[in-house]
């Protein structure tokens, strides 16, 4: 069996590398979503090495204030690594800043939208606020400078 | 097969989830290392939707100033959240900023070390400093602010 067949097996959403349109300018817009599975905690578990109980252990989990597991901050920021990579041409990312508002959990489809604040047409750079939300409820909030080659 | 199963014969580097000792406070110093293995890439893309030719497609990798496949930059600070939580505590990542200065490829061995630069030991929350490098060349750089609950 290889990583992808698991991954489909386990229940995790394989997303097609559908490229956006247009071009990228001040205003452009982009928006893209992913739900999370069990196999997505499992599989980012493995390639980061962060196990930690409050997104595997449901009893420790649980008397949290969170009161359950949830997903890492960093799985919920690999989405918006992939909004980015859909824009057109070859996207390489700078710098981000991001501010994690509230936990994202097992079956929650996260919303990433983004939107170009500043661009620098000559040498391809472009600022990108960022929101990631979960049916209407802001779980990210940021910003990412990218290159386009 | 299950995922980590998988995981260990497709060459991933399994790692155990030993925490840290001592009292978190300013110049409290983290270190993790991690390598990053082909399957590392594979597993990211599926859990992200990341499937950029500059991670999957050696052709297109080769023909920019990179000149072959790295990994995505949020793969690297997946392992800054895998250092975080070996902290004392229960770690949760409220804010971060980082700026991706180096490509990392297949084969590299990621380290990542922090420092507490600031603490509210009242409310547990803490920023540290951090730098990614392999080698001693510095791949990835910023700051982050976590509680600990």
């Amino acid at each position: 069996m290889d990583a992808k067949e698991l991954y489909k097996k386990m229940g995790g959403e394989i997303k097609e590398f559908n490229k956006f349109s247009g071009d990228v300018d001040i205003g452009y817009r982009i928006e893209y979503q992913k739900r999370v599975a069990e196999v997505d905690i499992d599989f980012f578990g493995l390639v980061s090495g962060d196990f930690s109980p409050v997104h595997f252990n449901d009893d420790v989990a649980s008397k949290t204030r969170f009161k359950g597991r949830v997903a890492h901050g960093i799985l919920t920021t690999s989405f918006v690594s992939a909004a980015l990579a859909r824009m057109p041409g070859l996207v390489i990312i700078l710098e981000t800043y991001f501010r994690y508002t509230a936990p994202v959990r097992i079956g929650d489809t996260v919303k990433v939208e983004g939107v170009v604040k500043e661009a620098d047409q000559a040498k391809k750079r472009y600022k990108l606020d960022i929101i990631c939300s979960v049916e209407g409820r802001k779980v990210l909030e940021g910003w990412t400078s990218i290159v386009i080659w």
